[in-house]
C-alpha cells in the first residue's frame, strides 16, 4: 500500500515538548500572513499569459537545477532528464519517462530542502496524498496533469491562492519590462515589481556584453559607446525601473570587491571593452568600480542595493558547453568581506538612508565579518541564508551566527529567490517555521521573553522585508 | 503595566528537562565562587578614587562600544549618544535624553550578549525590577541615580559585593602603575594586578610610537634610541610589572605572524623607525619579531604570554576621525595560525614552563588549527571565546570545536575582558551557566560521568585560570 | 571504591526522550552488523604472525599518537611514555610505569573521542569493569596482561570476534604484499585487502624518494630512471595490487591541487628529481600532475580513488628530529577545493564509473565547496569526517553540513582509518550511534519518515561503503 506524504503540523520544530509548543504558537501567528517576495527569478510572463502549466516534468523538474543536479550527481545524464541542450543535441522528450526517473530516485532528496519543498508542493499545492516513489510515479503524474488543467491552478489563480502581497522579479536594464504594463492593463491587481540587475552590462566578460551595450543604447536613447553615455543610460534605466515599481537593484558578482577608479581610468577601461580588448583584470576592477557607482546611485534614488557574491559559475565546462548556465555547476567560494567591502562602506556605509543587503554562501563570514560589519555600519544589512543554505540547518546556522552580534534588526527577513513559482509557499513556510523554532529556543532558554519573540516573528515575516525593501 | 525583568534561574540551560537538571546542579556548585578576572580593561583609578559612579548613561552607555555601535548601526548618530568627539565637535550632554534613546531601542539587543548582561546588571547589580523600554526609561534612570548614590554602589563596595578575588588590568610599559601603590597604601586589601601590554612601543605604526619610546626611555632609565637599549628597557619594565603583581603579558596584533629577525636586521629596522622612516612592512616583521622576543622573556621571567590577534582596527575612517579608537569599528579577519605561530612554537612551544594563550575571533581555526596545536605543544593554550564570541552561542561553539581535540585542559577558563566594571558578574555568570550547560549535555548523553563533570566545572571556573595565569 | 566504567546503552543519543527512542531503534538495526573497514592502517603482519599482543602499554599507548600527544601537550615528555626514538636516545622501558602515567592523566581525555574509544576497548574488548585512574592503573594493567594471554584475544580471534567482513590496509607500491599470500596460505579465511598508496614515489620531497624509486624499479621490473618507465611501473603495480584484492587507491597530499603537465614537462621534472635536483615547486606541481594520472588509471582499472588532503605534517621539528613522523605534530590547514580539484573534476569528474572520495579536516569546505561539488559531479563523493573530526561532534557537524546539499547518497559511510586494531569496534560503534542520532533528529522533527531513516541507516552502514569501495 502506498504511503501518505507526511507533512506533519509540527515539522521542523525541535523535538523537546516545551520548546516545540512555543515554536508552534509563534508559527501560528505568521503562518497565514501574506507572502512578501522581495527577491526572486519567477518569469513574469507566466502571469501575462496565464496559461495552464504544461505537465509535472515541465513544472517541477526541467526548470529546477536544485533537483536535476542531484540526479546528475548520481550518474543520470541530463539528456535523460530532458534538459534542453544549447548545442542542439538530442534530449529526452517523453516527460512521463523523466518523471518516472524522479520517482525512482526520490530517496536522494531525503533530508534536503528540495525534498522538503517537493513534499509541500505535491501535497499542499497539487493535492497529492501519496508519497512519490517508483511505484506511484505514473499515477501521481496523471493526478498532477488533472490538477494543472483546473483553473484554480492557472498561474494567476495560484498567485492569489498563495496569498502573495508583492513579488519581485529580476531584470536586466536592457529589458523592456513590458510585462508590467501588460499585467496592469489586463486589470489584474497583483503587485509584481521588477528589480534592476545590470550584470549583463557591468560585467565586461559577460557573454555578448557588447551586444547588451548596443541594446542599452537603444532602449535608453543614450549613446553607450562612451563611459559617460553608459553611466547616463544606467541612470535613466533606473528611473524607468523605479517608475515601473522597482524598489531594489541586485548585483551578482564573483567577489564582493569594491573599489573606486578615477574617472579617466574608468573611461579607459570602458573604451578597451568597447573595442573588445578588455582583460579579465579590467573586468574585475570595473565590476568593483561599478558597485561603487551603483551605491552612489542608490544613495541618490533610494533604491535598496543587493550584492550576491562569491560564486564560481559554470565550474564544469563540459556541462556548460552542452547545456549553458544554471545547470547546478555553480560552486560557492571563500570570501573576504572585511577588505572587499571597505571602499564602498567607507564612502556610503554611514548613510542611514542607504540600504545595502549583502548575500554570501561562505558561512564563515557571518559571525566573523558580516555580523560585526552590519552591527556597525548603518547602511549594511545581512541578506538571508542563500541558495544552498536556504534550508532548515542553513537558516538555523545563519541565525545563530548573526543574531548575537548584529541582532535580528540588521537582517531583512526571508527571500525565496526562486525560479520555481509553485515552490514559493513551501519556501516561505520552511523559513517561518525555522524562525519560529529559533525564537522558541531563545524563549525556552529564557534568553528573551515570549512577548519579545512574538514581536520578532512578526518583524522577521513582515516588518523587516517591508522596511528594507521599501514596500 | 510595566513588565518585570525575567532573570530566570534556569536561563541559558537547554530546555530538555533531564539535561537542564544536570546543568543546574553543576551551575549551583560554582555560582557563588569568587571571581577570577585574569584579563580585562577596567580603569584602576576607579578604585583609587572610589567616587560614586556619575549616572546611568555615563556608567552603562558612553563607555560601552558593544552597546552604542548597535544603536549606530540603526542610524542613530554617535553624537546623539554623547560619545565624546576627539575632533572637538559638539555631542549630546543631556544624559537623560541619551538614556531615553536606549530605552526606545532596547529591542535591538534581543538575543545579544549585551542584552543579557544589561538585564543582569539592571536587576542584580542595581536592583531594578521593571524591564527597560521607552515608557520606563526615565523612571529607571531615576532609580539608578538613587542607587548609585548609595555607598554600597561605590566602586570598592561593588568590587567586594562582586566577590572578586583578583582583577587584572591591562597596562602599557610606559604606565607608572602608581595606582597599585596608591591602592595598597590606602589599606584596601584588593588584588588588582597589572598586565604588561607593550603594543604602544612594539607596533612601529602605533600613533605617536616615537613619543612612547621617549617615555619608555624616561620611565626605564634606559636609552631607547638604540634597539639594545629598547630591549633592556622592556626587560626592566617587565621586572617592575612583576614586582607590582603582574603575572601575564598581552599582545594585540593584526595577525599572529611570528618570525625571528637576526639581531642586525632588527637593529636596522628599529633605527629606521627611530628616524621616522619605518614602512608598514617594517612594522609587520618587527611586530612578529617582538612576539618572539616576548616569548623569550616569558620563558625567562615566567610571565604568561597572551596573544589577541586577527582584528582589522578602525575599519571606518569617518568614525575614527571624529571619535577615535574603540568605537565599534573593529572587525575580525581570517587567520592562519598553522604558519603564523610556527616559528614561535618551534622555538619556545616545547617548554612546559612557558604558557602562551592565543585568542582569535576566527572560529574556523578552533577545530582546524588551534585545538590540534594546543593538543600537542606543551606551551600553547586556547584562549576563551573572545569579544563578539563571548556569548551564549559563541561559548558553546568554542567548547564544541575545541574539546574533542584539545580537551578542556588545554583551555584556561573564562576572561571577562571588559572595560565595563558593573558587567563583570553578568559576564562570569553567563560563562558559568554556559559551561554547566555544555557539561550537562555530555553527562546527559553519557559521554562523561557526573562526578567528572563536577570536577570539570570547578576546573573551568577556578583551577584552570589559577594555573594558567599563575595566581 | 573504584567506579565502574559507564558504557551506557543510550550513549551519544540526544537527551530528548522522543528523539532518543528513535535513535535507539535505528541503532539496534545496525548494531551487530559486520564491520566494513575500507580504509585504515592496521599492520597486516599482526594476522600473519597471530602472536598475543605484548602488554597494555604496547597495545594501547605507544602506537596511539592520538593518546600520547595529549599527554605531551600537558608537559609529559614522550621519552617518559616509551615512544621509540629514531635518534637512538633513551626512552622509558618500564611499561607499568608508563601505564601508571596514563592512569594519572586520564582526566585529560574527558569529552574526547580517545576517551570514548578507550572506555569501549577496556570494557567491551578487554573485559575491564572499573574506571581507569591513578588508583586502579596497576590492577587494570594486570587484568589486561591476563586477558591478552588468552587465545580469544590473539589477533585473528579478535578479528573474528569483531565481526570484520573486510579490512583494508594501506600499502606503498614498493610493498611486496606478501602478507596477502601468507594469510591466504595459512588457510585463514579473512578478507584483508591492500590499498595502493603511492605517496612515497609520487611526492618528490618524500624522505628517501630516490631509494623508493629504485625499489619500485626492482619490484616492478620496469626501469624507473625515466618518467615513462615510472608510469609503467605504477600501472603494473596497480595490476598486482588489484590481483591481491585491492579495490582502492589513496593519496595523502598537502593540498588537493590538481593540474596536468604536458608530457615533456613531466619528463623534465622527473629527470631533475632523479638527479636530486627537484625543487619544492617541482614537487608541488608533480604531485598535482600525478593525481591526474592516478585518476586516469582509476578510470581505466576501476579502482576507487581517495584523496586525503590538507595536513601540515611534522609541524614540530624538535619532535620530528627525535621521534620521526606520526607523533601528533600534524596540523590541518585551510583548503580551496573549488579551484584545486577543478582540473581533475573537469577531465574525469563526469565519468559515473569513476569514484573519487575526497577527505579534508577543513570543515569550512563541507557546506561551501564539497557538498555543492559532490551534489553535481557524478564521480565525486565526500569522505567521512576524518582524523580530529572522527568524533561525536565532528561527525554530527559533517552530516549537518553535507546532507542538505549533497544528500547522504554522495557520501560513502564510515572509515575507521586506524592503526589501533583493538579500537575498531569502538570507532564503528560511535559512528553508527552518531548516524542513528542524526537520523533520529530528522525523524523526530518530521523531516523524513521513519521507514526512510531505517533504509538510510542501513545504507550508511552497509550499502554505501560496499558500493563506493566496490566490495
Amino acid at each position: 500500500m502506498p504511503k501518505s506524504i507526511d507533512l506533519h503540523e509540527d515539522r521542523y520544530f525541535a523535538s523537546d515538548p516545551a520548546e516545540r509548543k512555543i515554536a508552534k504558537n509563534l508559527y501560528m501567528q505568521v503562518k497565514d500572513l501574506s507572502i512578501l517576495s522581495p527577491h526572486g527569478h519567477v518569469d513574469p510572463n507566466l502571469f501575462v499569459e496565464n496559461k495552464p502549466f504544461p505537465d509535472p516534468t515541465q513544472l517541477l523538474v526541467i526548470p529546477d537545477h536544485y533537483l536535476f543536479r542531484m540526479l546528475y550527481s548520481q550518474g543520470i545524464p541530463l539528456e535523460k532528464l530532458g534538459i534542453p541542450r544549447t548545442d542542439g543535441g538530442a534530449t529526452e522528450t517523453d516527460h512521463r519517462k523523466i518523471w518516472q526517473i524522479v520517482g525512482e530516485n526520490i530517496h536522494l532528496f531525503r533530508g534536503t530542502p528540495t525534498g522538503m519543498w517537493l513534499k509541500h508542493e505535491l501535497r499542499e499545492v497539487l493535492g497529492i496524498q501519496t508519497r512519490l516513489c517508483a511505484a506511484t510515479a505514473m499515477d501521481i503524474y496523471d493526478q498532477i496533469v488533472d490538477a494543472l488543467a483546473k483553473p484554480e491552478n492557472f498561474p494567476r489563480a495560484m498567485y492569489e491562492r498563495f496569498n502573495i502581497e508583492v513579488l519581485s522579479t529580476t531584470d536586466f536594464p536592457t529589458d523592456s519590462l513590458e510585462h508590467v504594463d501588460r499585467i496592469r492593463e489586463s486589470g489584474w491587481n497583483a503587485r509584481i515589481v521588477p528589480a534592476f540587475r545590470p550584470d549583463n552590462v557591468t560585467d565586461l566578460m559577460h557573454k555578448d556584453w557588447r551586444g547588451h551595450i548596443d541594446r542599452l543604447s537603444e532602449i535608453s536613447g543614450e549613446d553607450c559607446s562612451s563611459y559617460n553615455g553608459y553611466i547616463q543610460a544606467l541612470e535613466k534605466r533606473r528611473v524607468f525601473f523605479k517608475e515601473q515599481g522597482a524598489t531594489s537593484t541586485d548585483h551578482g558578482v564573483f567577489t564582493a570587491l569594491t573599489l573606486e577608479l578615477d574617472h579617466r581610468e574608468a573611461e579607459k577601461i570602458y573604451a578597451r571593452a568597447i573595442h573588445g580588448q578588455a582583460t579579465p583584470q579590467d573586468a574585475e576592477v570595473f565590476t568593483g568600480h561599478m558597485l561603487m557607482e551603483m551605491a552612489r546611485m542608490s544613495c541618490e534614488d533610494g533604491m535598496t542595493m543587493q550584492i550576491h557574491s562569491g560564486v564560481f559559475r559554470n565550474h564544469n565546462p563540459a556541462i556548460y558547453a552542452k547545456f549553458g548556465t544554471d545547470k547546478g555547476c555553480d560552486i560557492p567560494i571563500a570570501e573576504d568581506m572585511v577588505r572587499h567591502l571597505k571602499p564602498l562602506l567607507n564612502k556610503y556605509g554611514n548613510n542611514p538612508d542607504f540600504t545595502l543587503i549583502v548575500f554570501t554562501m561562505d558561512e564563515t563570514v557571518f559571525a566573523r565579518e558580516l555580523a560585526p560589519l552590519a552591527g556597525h555600519y548603518p547602511a549594511l544589512k545581512i541578506g538571508p541564508a542563500w541558495w544552498f543554505n536556504d534550508s532548515r540547518e542553513g537558516m538555523l546556522r545563519y541565525r545563530r551566527m548573526t543574531t548575537e552580534t548584529a541582532g535580528i534588526y540588521n537582517t531583512v527577513g526571508f527571500n525565496d529567490d526562486t525560479r520555481a513559482f509553485p515552490s514559493i509557499p513551501a519556501r516561505h513556510d520552511l523559513a517561518r517555521r525555522t524562525d519560529a523554532r529559533y525564537l522558541a529556543e531563545l524563549v525556552a532558554e529564557h534568553v528573551i521573553d515570549l512577548d519579545e519573540a512574538e514581536e520578532m516573528i512578526m518583524d522577521l515575516t513582515v516588518n523587516l522585508p517591508k522596511q528594507n525593501y521599501k514596500f
